[in-house]
Formats: structure tokens, sequence, C-alpha cells
């Protein structure tokens, strides 16, 4: 089926390439040209500790997948990985998931104290904002139309949305419906984001057409299959390995794929996903298209162990 | 001093009429035609329980006196006044400033619970910006250039700076300097956007010129006078007036003009920052603007008792 990808030594060489620009680059993005106070630190923190960096490659690399500049796409790149940091340091604190551990490193709460990590998410919150307002300046009207869809995929609607969800079903069991709706939106929005934002970029003359459908039906199948796989490591893999605290979604009293329908139907469900998001990447082929790294990174992202 | 200054009635007319305007558009700002969730239900409630509106106002009335378009300050008194909630529903969280009482009402939190608080918080910030973002799209430069101005004055270099001094200061006492840096960057920052961002919309050529400076030096005179205001009233007012609770500045082991000073001398300090927005005014009556609606607006935040 998977008729075009690359060697595994040349995808991973761009995983890297992407991964250590990105690395390079976030820091002095969120930090400017101000100076480093507790809360700062705490947020620089929580953006350098590990890390798969998935939101920003999937930008970059569908950026260059429509010959988009490297520096008009780069922005996005870099504040939808601060709004994914923030809501990682908002949901492990206390009142939300309670998680000590994210990353095989201390969660920026227990490391900072609650108060200051609840600042350092709302400065990367902030920042992020700040940071594409700014760069919005230099690139244009699509750059705000794109900023202005971001802004709509992590707000009260979107990754919100599925926050408020996971919130409301802790102790109690929901329904499949109610479990896909939330991690739609949880998981779901920001990754819809990275891969649709590029093309919005482009500048199209109907953001409503075949390529946004196709990238949407991707979006969707690889969001659902990455939190299947979360799901199903939560049980099956170590913590060593993992990097953070395993069986905790047991504990919680919250429902996963690996709950509501067992260990091997998740399994079957997420390649299901699989398929589909293979399925799109055959669709976009056909457009023309050079898809090769998105195949090789939706597999990875399929066979990860952490 | 005062020459140029509104009857009183006339004065409480328009405010009445600003904050009513205020009052009106920003839950539909808030919510779009999206549907409400518990998260959106605790950010309106926090939206609505009283406020004195003063971010909004202070665009609303300075956009008149620059002559521009409503439509154009509209989203910023909107956004700002998001944003000013956003901060609030923080701050009062058990590991911030843990506050049960807020305008005269349970904060955010004792009602909605913690979670559910946080998320209120971030889905403020999030779509004061989608808000400003989308809204852009229809405003041009002016506004991107307006709204990155915001967020830096929002941002980790300016409120939130501001609440990260407040955090190191507790349980300790600060220098004078520290002090005032503190609520410079707290509260002061936020009053500065409010006051300059019309100016910026008028598409000044030079963004640091004469009338900027003089918008400027109003600000941080109100910025001060404020929290000057609000640490006498803690000690001097009643719960029933004030709708928070009283002397939890000492509760709380905060540094404040009273404490650092004492009452009297702070009151005096508070009529030097006023006397320094008066004289600020009179600059800009000498350029030809029609300030009497300011005059008027820095009298009463004075004077306020709560």
């Amino acid at each position: 089926m998977i008729q075009n990808k690359l060697e595994l030594p040349l995808f991973e060489k761009k995983m890297i390439a992407y991964r250590d620009s990105v690395n390079a680059e976030l820091i002095p993005a969120f930090l400017g040209d101000n100076e480093l106070d507790v809360t700062k630190e705490a947020a620089i923190y929580s953006l350098t500790v590990g890390g798969k960096r998935l939101r920003p490659i999937l930008m970059l690399s569908i950026g260059e997948m429509f010959a988009l500049k490297r520096e008009s796409v780069l922005p996005f790149a870099l504040a939808i990985e601060m709004i994914h940091t923030y809501s990682l340091i908002h949901d492990d604190l206390p009142c939300m998931d309670n998680d000590d551990l994210r990353r095989g490193n201390p969660t920026c709460h227990v490391k900072f104290g609650e108060a200051i990590a609840l600042l350092a998410g709302d400065a990367l919150l902030n920042r992020a904002y700040e940071y594409l307002l700014y760069s919005s300046l230099t690139l244009g009207h699509e750059s705000i139309r794109a900023a202005s869809f971001l802004a709509e995929m992590a707000g009260s609607n979107g990754m919100i949305a599925g926050q408020t969800l996971d919130m409301e079903s802790e102790g109690h069991e929901i329904t499949p419906e109610t479990l896909e709706l939330l991690h739609r939106k949880k998981t779901g929005c920001l990754l819809e984001a990275a891969v649709r934002i590029p093309y919005l970029l482009t500048e199209p003359q109907d953001s409503q057409n075949e390529i946004d459908r196709i990238l949407t039906k991707y979006a969707r199948h690889i969001g659902l299959a990455f939190q299947m796989k979360d799901d199903i490591l939560d049980v099956t893999s170590s913590l060593s390995v993992l990097g953070k605290s395993i069986g905790k979604d047991k504990k919680a009293m919250k429902s996963t794929y690996v709950t509501l329908y067992g260990l091997d139907r998740a399994k079957i469900l997420l390649e299901n996903e699989m398929q589909g998001a293979f399925s799109a990447l055959e669709e976009m082929d056909q457009t023309g298209l050079d898809t090769s790294f998105l195949y090789n990174l939706t597999q990875y992202l399929l066979q990860r162990s952490n």
C-alpha cells in the first residue's frame, strides 16, 4: 500500500534536522530580548525537557510539501509548540491531572511550585500570540487568517473544550462517543491546526477545497490514532520508556480506549485509524504532492514507544 | 487647576453609556456562536459579576477623543476586559492569592472548582487574541500593531512579570523600588495598553512622539494612583463597600503602600500621583484634544470607595 516513502536513514536525518532547528529557535522566540525571571525560567524548563516536537515538525514538513518559505511557517511552528507546552503545564497541575512526571522529568509545578507553573503556562500562551502578531506585521494577511484559525483550535471550542470534557469525565465511565469527542478536541484540534495551517498560508482561493478536505481527514485520523497509541502505551509500557507515570489513567478513574474497549480491540481501532491516515496520504499523492516524509512520519508516530 | 471638565450628571451619563455598551457586547464577543459548556459558563460568570470596566472605558473614551470609529476600538476594549478577567481568575486561585470573594461574589474557583476556573482563565486569554485576530482581518495593519502591543503589555515582561514579582514578594518586606516595579507591571501595564492603544490605532507616523509621551505619562500616574488607592481601601474600607476581603494584604504578609509608608504617607503619595495625572491631562489639553471626560474619570478613579 505504501509506495512512496523515504529510506529510513534519510527520514531520520530529516527528523533530526527539523527537531534541531525547532530546539535552536524555540527559546529565543519565547524569550525575545527580555530578561529572565523565575516564571520565564519555568517556561523554558518545560520547553526544553524533551518533547517530540511533533506539531512543529508536521508544520515545517507540510510547509515544505507546499514549497512555502520557511520563514512564513516557522513562527507558527514555534507558537504551536508554546501553546502545546502551556497546555501540558496546566494539565499537570494538582487541580487538573496532578502529574509529577512528564517526559521523564519532574513536572513544572513540582520543580517551581504551583503559582509559578500557572504563570509559566499563562506566559507561554500569551507569548505564542504575541510572537505571531509581531511576525504577522511582516508576513501579511494570510498569516492573520492562519493565526486566527490556530486560536480557534486552541480555544474554548477546541483544545480547552477537550480539557473541560476530560475534567468532567473523571471518576465515571463515559460513552465511546464522548471519549472520541474528548480526544478530537483535546489532542485533535492542535494536530489539525498543525496540518492545515501550512496550506492556509499558501493563500488558497477557497480554503474549503479538496486539498484542505484531505488534510483535515489525515489530521483527524492521526489525532485519534495518536491518542489510542497513548492509551495503549499507558498499560503496556514501562516508566523508564514512557517517561511518565504508568497506569495513571486507571488510577485517575479515567476512561480510555483500553478501559472502554479492552487492549485487543483498542489495537484494532488504532489500526483502523492508521489505515484512514494512509488512505488520506494516498489521496494527497494523487494531487501530485510529495507525501513521502509524511508516510514515514505517520509510521513513526504509530510505532513509537513513548 | 481643573478648567475643562464635564458637569457631573453628563459625566455619569457617559460612564453608564460606556459601561452598558461594554456589558452588552462582552459576552457575545467571548462566546461567539459556540455552545456553552461549564468552562465557558465559569468565564461568563467572572465576566459578569460586577467590574468597573475601567480599561474598556478608557479605550472607548480615548478613542472618541481621537475621533476613531467605534468599531475599530471596540474589539480592543472587549479583548482587554477578557485579559483583565483572566488575570483576576488566575490571581484568585488557591495557589496564588487564595481569595474567596471578588466584587462581592464568590470567586470563580469557589463557584466552579479549581480546574474549571483555571480553564476559564485560559479560555478568556485565548479568546481575547482569537477575537482580536479575527477582527484584524477587516481592520488592517494598525490593528495588528496595536494587538501586538497589547500582548506585550499582558505578557511575561508586562503583567505576568508583575504577578511573578508579587508571588516572590509574599511573606517578606520588599523595598519601595520593588513595590513600585511590581505595580507598574501588574496593574500599570494593562492600563498603559488601554490608554495608548487608541492612539496607536490612529496610524501615527511616529509612535514615539509627543502625544504618545503624554499618554504614557498619564497612564503611569493613574496606574500607580489606582494601586495606592486600592492599598488604602484595603485598610480603611469595609467588606460590604469593597466587595472583597478587608485587611487581606496584611494577612498575606504582603507589602503595600500602607505597610511600607503608613496610611498618612500613602495618602500623600496618592495625591502626588493624582497631580501627575492631572498635569499630563493639562499637557494634552494644550495639544487641542478634548480631555474633559478624562478629567472627570481621573477624579472618579481616585474618589471611588471600591
